[in-house]
Formats: structure tokens, C-alpha cells, sequence
């Protein structure tokens, strides 16, 4: 704790009611808890999450240090990471001063039962970071409660895999949030039961956990055992924001990687309204297809090109799966219109104070299946970082047509890019402190 | 087809707007389609899903022959069914005039995508029985079409599992509907992939369909090992109606079943307001308890007590999986209330207009799942089937403190029927249409 670094430092802060972004000297943070780490931060990602509080969508109603998307440096620890300490899990001696860490969005223990079962967004200690319980990551230094369970250390993972130390720092600032949310959202609809039937070629319900003495199908007339069609999966992606993008490179990575080992055949359609956001999509797919020839089919298109391709590719019957990647009702009724009956609805869309837009009649009607919610960000690290270190070609550029960041910019141009990031006038930003 | 019966027969008819229901004599059925069956109605059964059209709920403005729920014998075939008909599927050779049968509540044709995949209900030829367009089985006789991939043969089943033969009529009527709904409700639940980690004990997300190569966790800090209290499944069943307590016993046999391979836990709540419902789950509860030690805990309780029992069981975090057995908002308020972050709401009720009462908010911020629609009845058969085997002391009976059943009662008796059971002044009540 000697070298704790002391003094001043340079933040971007948020002030309520909307719209005011300042930078500001304030003190360094200090050790808090035993639990905590310090971390001087190398980069720190502008998201379109944060614009939920930048336009005062929240009722946050204090001033706040804003981000939560960091890459850095460990520079201090506090007690609980040091020889002697008790009662810690042993995740609590794998950091060191010095480590190269990124930290996922949210604080997690790493004890509590939601933790233990990988559902670390819910932690029972969850806080978010940029709020007004938990400065954010837009600052040249920030404190990390619960350090062990939330930071990875990408130093103690390249003890076992040196590779790990070429990924640019502008690549691994993605894992703190939208490569992971991109994961999670194409995860939950792949794993859903419901897509069984395609994935493994044989009828709902699978037998895994269906405790069946086998009596029966024989001699009642089984159906129609599955034909190539069947195992045609549609998906839909509704919304191409940077964590849009995400999905659709995660979703099209385990489908290569499904489809080796079982066979089936995917087409995917990726929706936004806007063309900017279409004209990127495009571009990333083009570099993936030009490096790994793609065995799904992959359609961008505007929202009603996309529902008659969908009816047209189905012949009606609507899509096996749609990820919502917006977090506004009108994506929430288009991912309705899309999907088909039994289908599946995989939502990380942050949605707010209006009802979700659904009669009992509807989801009763279509058999639905919805997952909501926020990213396990932690829980989903392993398969990020492989997606991360196969697709470097997307993740790795800075300002190409096909690279999912912008730009790199000081905290000089905080408020610009904000604004510029809330019109939809720039892409994904990040801010060097240093710079 | 020539012995095809003639003439007239006996049929509940219900008239709109509500409320009224009228014994008629009319033309018996004939074959209309090649794929028909007709089936000679041994017994018809009355639903809660009856009441929705009896109360004038479902905006139906037609006449219609009641009933959805019956088990019977094949009379008379159509020509799909002969020798020397080309182009049906295998199924349709199964059955003979002379099968016994039961017929789930809708018609599957056995062909189409959907029923190869398993999601009968959702069959692009579905029918409800019971409606303008299709003619219930609360009759001496019912047209049903599509019979090969409708219908289930017991007779066909018996010629490798004779033991089939000995289950009572009124036992196999609850294959129509309530039993292999209760059965799906519960499996809905115990599948979906954010139960596998107390069911499997290693974390979210499960290695099936992750394809992932190894590159990570080791050396980032893995988050503590799940612990034996995480593997204690909490789980709420709300409403005890018929379809309720057929869901409470598939949810004890499943996890008897995987207890013995898994090693895990349950605690389960079962919840009505009214008292009567209670009581009978408690019977039930009590009978296959005594039969077969259960190894779950198994509490009836009324909302509020419930709620307490809840909070108490899991330290505030509520249930892993709330089964929805109800088809109103006050049930969905009360399952999202139940239910712990990352948990799952299974709902089988049959939900009307309204809009589903959450907001964008509440359904983010716990993470939660929803799985909502019709039980595909035909695919949930095989287990359903297997539970009616082993559980004859709780579906074999008829009129005591444990039966499923209250009363078997004559055509003379339908609408006095239908308004006790719509008031809650009777269970439930089965016809014979001969009596
Ligand atoms: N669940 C989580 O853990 C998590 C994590 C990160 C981000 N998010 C949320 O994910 C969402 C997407 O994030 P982002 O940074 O990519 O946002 P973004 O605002 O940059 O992108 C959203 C895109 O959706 C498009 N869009 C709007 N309405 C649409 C519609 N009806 N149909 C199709 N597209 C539509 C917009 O044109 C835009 O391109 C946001 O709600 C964000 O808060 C959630
Ligand atoms: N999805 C399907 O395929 C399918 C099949 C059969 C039945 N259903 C539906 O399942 C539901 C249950 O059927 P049933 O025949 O058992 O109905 P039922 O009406 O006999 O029983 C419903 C029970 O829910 C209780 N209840 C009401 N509000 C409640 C609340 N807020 N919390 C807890 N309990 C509450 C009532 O007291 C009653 O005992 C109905 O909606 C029915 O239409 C669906
Ligand atoms: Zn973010
Ligand atoms: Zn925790
Ligand atoms: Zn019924
Ligand atoms: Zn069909």
C-alpha cells in the first residue's frame, strides 16, 4: 500500500439533469475496503450504455464520475491481497501490483451464490460502475471494490497463455462490456431447450433431465423424424450498435463452431433502421467472410426487408430465434413480429419504465420464450476472449470501416463526443487519460 | 367405412354470449377428410379451459359442441388409413378401427415442421377441440381430423407394453390435457439452462453448445466452486387447480428421477388462495408421500404465507423457477415476486387481452425468463404416460380426499356441471356420454 499514488487526477463527470458532461480535478481514490484494488486506467470506453444516463433517462439525480468500460493497471491493493490474509477465496491471491487487468461493468464477489453459480451481474454486492454509488472508469484512476472476483488479470491468465499480452488494450476494452453481451445474448438463445430440436436433429422435448423409462413413442406412432429443412436455424438480430455487432460476431463464431460437429444450416438477418449502423455490419461481416469463408448465410438489412426476407427464407413460420440488442418497445414488437411459434426472444436491451408490449394473448399464442436481463459479464469472459483472440481482424482496428471503435481521444473532447455519440454522429469512442 | 354408425346422437352444446349450455340431439359425424377418425366418446372430460369459453371470454360468437378432453374408440376410419394409400406418413398406419384412443386437445397433422419437431400444438393444421371450427368430444361421437398424427393408440401401445391396457378410462383422460400439461409446465422449468447449475453443479453457462477451447479460466481466478446450498432448487407452484396439482406431481417425479443421479435438492411450494384447493393438494401430497417417501421438501401455503415461506427458504433471493398455473396478472405479479434474479417463470396459463404486468424495468433488472404458451400435448406423452403408470393412487381414483376426479356423471347433468364447476363448488367432473 506504500506505493498508493496520492494527489489529483483528471475525470469526465456527468451532472444532472442531462446533457452537462465535465472534466474535473479531483482526488486520486483511495483503499476503501480490504477488498478493493486500485487501478490506474490506460483506457476507458464511452458506450452507448452511459447514454441512458447522459440523457437523464435514469432519475439520477447527483453528479457522478461517468464509464464503465476500463482497461488498466493495478497500482494498489488492499489488505485482503496480501500474505496472511484469512478468509479470503483463494481468487483473492491471483492479483498483484503491476497486473494488466480489465473489469467487467458490474462488481462481483466471486463468493455469494449468485457468483458461485455464474451469474455474477447479480451479485449480492453488485454495483455498477459510473453511478453514483461507484465512480466510473472515464478518469486516470479508479477504485475497484471486490477486486478478486471482479477484475481479470490478464497477467496472471498469460502465465498459462502468453498470447494473451498481444491483444492490443483497445481490443480488451471490449471485454468489459459489449463483446461479452454480444456473447451472452447469442448464448442464451443457442442453449434455450427450445432450439434443441435443431441443433440435434432429434423431437422437443430432449431427454436430458426428462427421467423416461422409455415405455412408450414405440408402437404409439411417432412422428415424422426430422428432415434437413428442420434443422435450417433462422436468426434474427435486432439492433447494430456496437453490442449488435458483438452479437452478430459471437453468433456466427458458435455457429462455425456448432455446425462442425452437428451439421445443421443457419441463415442469419441483422436489423437496424439506421444505415450507418447497416453499412459497418456489412464491412465486419466482409472481413470475417474474406478471412474464414462463412457456412451461415448473413443478410443485413432495414427493418422491413428483413421481415419479408424472414417470411420469405421460413415460408411464413418467423424465425427460430431473435436477439434484441436495442432496449426500446419498438424492438421489443419487431423481435414479436419475427419470431416464430416456439421461438425465442433474447433480450439485453436495457428497457425502462414502460410495460414490455405484450398481451397475455400474444405470448400465449406464439408458445414464446423470453430472457431478459444483464450481461453476466464475468461468467461470459472465457468465450469472449477466444472470440477476441480468433477475431482480431474485427476486434483489433481502430478507425477502418470495419473496426467497432473510432476513435481514441483525450478528455478534452469528452463533451464533443458525448454529444456527437448521442446523435449518432461517431462510433464507439475511447478516452486515453494520459492523453 | 361401412361401419360407419348413423343417425343421431347426443351432444353439450354451448350458446353465446355466456352461460348457456343445452343438451341437443344431432347428426352424428361423419368422415369428412381422408386423414378423419371417428371416435367413439367412452369419456369427455370438463376443464378450467372450458370455463374461458363459457364465461363468454373468448369472444366467441358462434354455437358450438363442447369439450376437449375425451378418450374413446375408433369407429370408422377415413381412406388414408387403408391399405394401398400413398403419401402418409408411417403414423397413419398405425391405427385400426377398434384402438383405444385419447386425443390431445388439438390436432397435429404429424407432417408439418412443427409436429416433426415436437411443438404439436403449434401444428400448422392445428384445431382446438371444442370450437366453431371443431366440434368438442362432450358427444357420443367426435370427427377427429388428422388422426394419425392426433390420435394415441393404446392398443397400438399395448402390443409392446400391455400393462397399458390396465389403466382405467378415467386415468387416461388426463392424458388429454391436464397431465401432460402439468408435465410440460414443470420440464419447461427443469430444462431451461439457467437451472443447470444447481442441477449439474458447475457453473453458468453450461459447456453444451459453448464451444470454447480451453484458453481461459485457468489462471484468471476462477469464482469459489458452488457449494451444496446452491444446489438446493426452490421452486413455486402457482395455482392448484387440476392442471396445478397434475404439475406438483410431475415436478415430485422429475425430481425424484434426477435426484437419484444428480445428487441435488428441492424445496417446493405449492399456493392457491382458496382453501378447497389446498386441501386436495394436500391429499395428494400426502398419498404419493406415503407410497413413496418423498425426499423434497413439499409445503401447501395461500399467497402471503407463501411469500414469507419463500424469502425464509432461500434468504431473501426467492425461487429458482415459479410454475405459472393460473392465466391471470395476479398470478404473473405473483410468480415475478417469487422469483429470484436469473430465475424462470414457467407459465402455462391460458393469459387473455390484458397486457403482461411487467415493465421493461423489472424484467431486466431480474434477469428473468419467461416461457409462456400451450402444452404440445402429443410430444409431452411419453412422459406423461409414465407418471399416469407409476401414479395410480393419485390418477386412478375418482371421489376421495386424493382423486384428481369428483364425479363421473350423465349428459343430463352438463349444465348444472358447468356451473358448480365454474363456481368453484366442485372438482373435477368427467361425462359419460352412454350414461
Ligand atoms: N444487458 C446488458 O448487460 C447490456 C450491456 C451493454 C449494453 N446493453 C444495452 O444494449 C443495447 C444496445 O447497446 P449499443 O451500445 O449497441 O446501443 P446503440 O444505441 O449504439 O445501438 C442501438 C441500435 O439499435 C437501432 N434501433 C433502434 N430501434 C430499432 C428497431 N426498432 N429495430 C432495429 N434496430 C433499432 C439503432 O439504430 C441503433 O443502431 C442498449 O440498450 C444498451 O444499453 C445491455
Ligand atoms: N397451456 C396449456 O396448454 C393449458 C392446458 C390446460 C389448461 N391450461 C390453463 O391452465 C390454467 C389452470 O387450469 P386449471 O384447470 O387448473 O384451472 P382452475 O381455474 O381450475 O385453477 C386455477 C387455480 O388458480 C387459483 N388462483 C387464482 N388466482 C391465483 C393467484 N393469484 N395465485 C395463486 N393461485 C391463484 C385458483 O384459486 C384456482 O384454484 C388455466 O388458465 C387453464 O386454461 C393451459
Ligand atoms: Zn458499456
Ligand atoms: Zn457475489
Ligand atoms: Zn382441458
Ligand atoms: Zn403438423
Amino acid at each position: 500500500m506504500a506505493n498508493h499514488p496520492q494527489g489529483t487526477q483528471r475525470a469526465v463527470k456527468w451532472y444532472p439533469p442531462a446533457y452537462d458532461i465535465r472534466v474535473e480535478t479531483i482526488p486520486i481514490p483511495e483503499i476503501i475496503e480490504p477488498d478493493d484494488a486500485l487501478v490506474k486506467i490506460k483506457l476507458a470506453g464511452l458506450c452507448g450504455s452511459d447514454l441512458h444516463i447522459y440523457r437523464g433517462h435514469e432519475d439520477v439525480d447527483a453528479e457522478l464520475i461517468c464509464g464503465h468500460e476500463l482497461v488498466g493497471e493495478i497500482v494498489a491493493l488492499g489488505s485482503s491481497f496480501y500474505p496472511g490474509a484469512t478468509g479470503r477465496p483463494e481468487l483473492y491471491s491471483t492479483l498483484q501490483i503491476g497486473d494488466k487487468v480489465v473489469s467487467p461493468f458490474t462488481v462481483s464477489c466471486g463468493e455469494c451464490h449468485f457468483c458461485r453459480v455464474g451469474f455474477t451481474c447479480r451479485c449480492i454486492h453488485s454495483a455498477l460502475l459510473g453511478t453514483p454509488l461507484l465512480p466510473g472508469g472515464q478518469a486516470q484512476y479508479a477504485r475497484i471494490p471486490k477486486a478478486g472476483g471482479t477484475l481479470f488479470s490478464l497477467t496472471a491468465l498469460a502465465r498459462s497463455n502468453a498470447r494473451v499480452l498481444d491483444i492490443a488494450d483497445s481490443s480488451l476494452l471490449l471485454l468489459a462490456d459489449i463483446l461479452p453481451t454480444g456473447v451472452f445474448v447469442a448464448l442464451q438463445a443457442l442453449q434455450h431447450p427450445k432450439l434443441s430440436p435443431m441443433l440435434t436433429g432429434s423431437a422437443y422435448p430432449s431427454s436430458s433431465f426428462v427421467p423416461c423409462d422409455g415405455l412408450v413413442l414405440s408402437g404409439t406412432g411417432v412422428m415424422k423424424p426430422l428432415e434437413t429443412a428442420d434443422r435450417t436455424l433462422t436468426i434474427a438480430i435486432v439492433g447494430l450498435g456496437p453490442v449488435g455487432v458483438c452479437a452478430a460476431v459471437s453468433l456466427l463464431h458458435m455457429m462455425e463452431n456448432i455446425r462442425t460437429t452437428k451439421g445443421l444450416d443457419c441463415r442469419i438477418v441483422a436489423i437496424d433502421p439506421n444505415e450507418a449502423r447497416r453499412k459497418k455490419m456489412e464491412a465486419v461481416y466482409a472481413k470475417i467472410n474474406s478471412h474464414d469463408k462463412q457456412s451461415c448465410a448473413f443478410v443485413v438489412a432495414a427493418i422491413d426487408e428483413a421481415q419479408d426476407l424472414a417470411k420469405l427464407w421460413t415460408g411464413g413460420a418467423g424465425c427460430n430465434a431473435v436477439l434484441e440488442v436495442v432496449g426500446n418497445n419498438s424492438a421489443l414488437d419487431l423481435a414479436y413480429s419475427l419470431v416464430r411459434p416456439f421461438g425465442i426472444i433474447s433480450s439485453v436491451g436495457v428497457h425502462q419504465e414502460p410495460p414490455i408490449p405484450f398481451t397475455g394473448r400474444d405470448v400465449y399464442n406464439k408458445n414464446v420464450s423470453l430472457d431478459f436481463g444483464r450481461c453476466p459479464v464475468r461468467a461470459m469472459f472465457p468465450l469472449a476472449l477466444e472470440i477476441l483472440v480468433k477475431r482480431q481482424d474485427v476486434f483489433g482496428g481502430i478507425g477502418d470501416d470495419a473496426s467497432l471503435i473510432e476513435n481514441t481521444v483525450s478528455f478534452d473532447q469528452a463533451a464533443q463526443s458525448y454529444e456527437l455519440f448521442d446523435k449518432g454522429k461517431c462510433g464507439k469512442i475511447l478516452f486515453d487519460p494520459w492523453m
